[in-house]
């Protein structure tokens, strides 16, 4: 009973959902101050007083865009403009600083930017507005009281092993160890409150897909048409060209209201940030756990907790893009799951359910959707994520 | 007079050595607290007390392998084994720690690292070996007393615009103000103290040929031969087929010793560190400026100090690695000397002979041969580098 989470839809996309062998090696290696917390937590420098390492921890965190930058790359090349590459940066600082927020984390914020680039067809002028898109995020976060600080960069010219561009943000931040998240204390009776990944927040100029950084290889390859293989740059040379860009979409395509495929694959990744600032400032809410649904999408918590079953069994509709993702390469519901967020892009997890209410007037004030998905249940053997009401999914560890 | 830091060999390599661009678009961002210092300096968290912002700053840093790797990458697949990848981690820690070190920073360093790779190219076990290749320089550096921190890292798939394999680091530190080594304290009369970048270092394990990590795409594709045209991953596809790997020479050629051409061009960059750490903590010492020689080689220290001519007039003869470069590619001596540090990786600015003589000798003591390659003089307008005894090469900015 239960599916094991060893199906991989991405094996033939050349994305290695599991990277069993990766494990192995970074095993040994330390998993920090707080081994069940979402991110790795680990002590201050020893060159501090005494009595400050005591009393404070730091993250250093990286990740980046992905895939998702070659979207925005062909919408460059097709005569799109370079607005979808300014809108990259927001990908790559929130796929770290909506980590970072799952222990605690919700201000100030140092940040590093990595470029990578083929110099012969991303110019400088692209990765000028690719800059300014870091700018337009940190104004943005500044405007909301929350301080991410520019800490330097680098644009590497290689090459020789890149086609189009990379996008990565290394973030670094330091917080009270009293104020750390620690989800290794979710536990059975627990609220699990979803933010919706959809829709426009206060804080957002347009509609959101929902989408976020996780999963593009899939989607992109999924909906996108035949029409791009043309940019030979962005597709893996080791893969089948017939199992590319399979979908039937153009970008400039309108599929809801006045967003087109672009807008959807290139939303922004929203943050939460706004909202998780002030849940945890809030002194009436005790918050056991918070998981980001990126890579794993609405199974990411199975790695967090301790025997634990996580019931999610009142999700809300998923937003149109996995709709169209799904049915356009076949891909059963089991797979999504464990891939996509599928409209959540965060989950908050509280002991009582007025706590819970609390966390979702907080994300309503902003314009984001939330909704009570399920609760925590013991489990006998090991984690398990169960997703739906009547047709259930069940994944184990 | 003097030629202006404007040609470009790389271009039709696909490097941009200027990145005017890029320049521009960063030109307002923050160059943080200590503008004319060798990295940029922030301050630490302002959720620290009072007295500790006061008396603290940070750095964060990124920087990595760049194509180096993908000589590693075809040593493997020519049968020559994962040994030549697992060394390519110094090289991205090194390219980290070895700027910090310009400012001061010898110790204590947070380490973060972020592999992107093809995963139908670069398997699981391949990234095993480049884990512990951080940890075996973690390793060395803590038997020479010098902490580094493993925070975390990312293995990313990124196959749709990766071709091979990326090897990047953030590493982060902290230090205190008052022993911040700012690079603008520059001036006439001081001594410049070239550390070798090749050679043995008591703590290496094998010769060294200096190569360090900069200017690799260009000695790449001076060296090898057209044989490995093979492996069009490793080949930046917007560049002619006939300039790349132009060279005569197999990854198995002995060339020097026991040293074939891969253990040249793979010999990981080589860390001041520990000679630096000595160098700081030395009170007879008062050091102005270290200028690492990276992007830009014997002419980076141009970008540092107001007014100053960096005469550079007793350099050591280059070692043989930038020998051959230079006449398998016929390339001229200015070119060499701006884009390949020649043999000097480091270089420490102190203010009498006396000093210069004590630097000197704390690298001998690490088996690290060390020259007065010359001395600062005043220029009237603008920085100028002047390199050669008899035959001068000028370099203005």
């Amino acid at each position: 009973m239960g599916e094991k989470l060893n199906k991989d839809p991405y094996a033939e996309l050349g994305v290695s959902s599991k990277k069993e062998g990766v494990h192995k090696a970074t095993k040994n290696l330390s998993k920090g101050l707080y081994p069940g917390a979402f991110c790795q937590i680990v002590p201050v420098s020893s060159i501090l007083p005494g009595e400050v390492q005591d009393k404070y921890v730091q993250v250093i965190h990286s990740d980046g865009v992905g895939t998702k930058s070659n979207v925005a790359y062909i919408a460059m090349m097709e005569g799109m403009g370079t607005d979808y590459l300014r809108r990259c940066p927001q990908d790559a600082l929130v796929m770290n600083t909506d980590d970072m927020a799952c222990v605690g984390i919700t201000n100030d914020i140092y940040i590093s930017n990595h470029i990578a680039r083929n110099a012969n067809r991303v110019n400088d002028e692209a990765i000028a507005e690719i800059i300014a898109g870091y700018s337009d995020f940190y104004q943005k976060m500044a405007d909301l009281g929350i301080n991410l600080y520019n800490a330097g960069g680098e644009t590497a010219d290689v090459g020789s092993y890149t086609t189009t561009l990379g996008i990565d943000v290394t973030a670094t931040a330091m917080m009270e160890k009293s104020k750390v998240i620690d989800a290794s204390n979710i536990a059975s009776g627990n609220y699990i409150v979803g933010l919706a990944s959809d829709g426009i927040a206060t804080y957002e100029d347009r509609y959101n897909s929902g989408i976020r950084s996780n999963g593009l290889t899939l989607a992109i390859n999924s909906l996108l048409s035949p029409y791009y293989r043309k940019y030979r740059e962005t597709m893996d040379g080791t893969i089948d060209e017939e199992k590319l860009f399979t979908g039937k979409y153009r970008l400039e395509n309108k599929v809801y209201g006045d967003s087109n495929i672009a807008d959807l694959i290139l939303s922004p990744t929203r943050t939460y940030l706004p909202i998780l600032k002030d849940v945890l400032e809030n002194e009436s809410i005790k918050v056991n756990g918070i998981i980001h649904c990126s890579g794993g999408g609405l199974t990411k918590s199975i790695n967090f907790g301790e025997n634990v079953a996580y019931i999610k069994d009142n999700l809300p509709t998923a937003p149109i893009i996995f709709d169209l993702i799904q049915k356009e390469r076949n891909i059963d519901d089991q797979y999504m799951y464990q891939t996509f967020n599928m409209g959540i892009g965060m989950e908050i997890i509280v002991p009582t359910l007025e706590e819970a209410e609390r966390v979702r007037s907080i994300a309503n004030n902003y314009g984001v959707s939330a909704d009570i998905i399920g609760q925590v249940a013991k489990s006998n053997g090991g984690n398990v994520v169960e997703i739906g009401k009547t047709k259930k999914i069940v994944y184990t560890k």
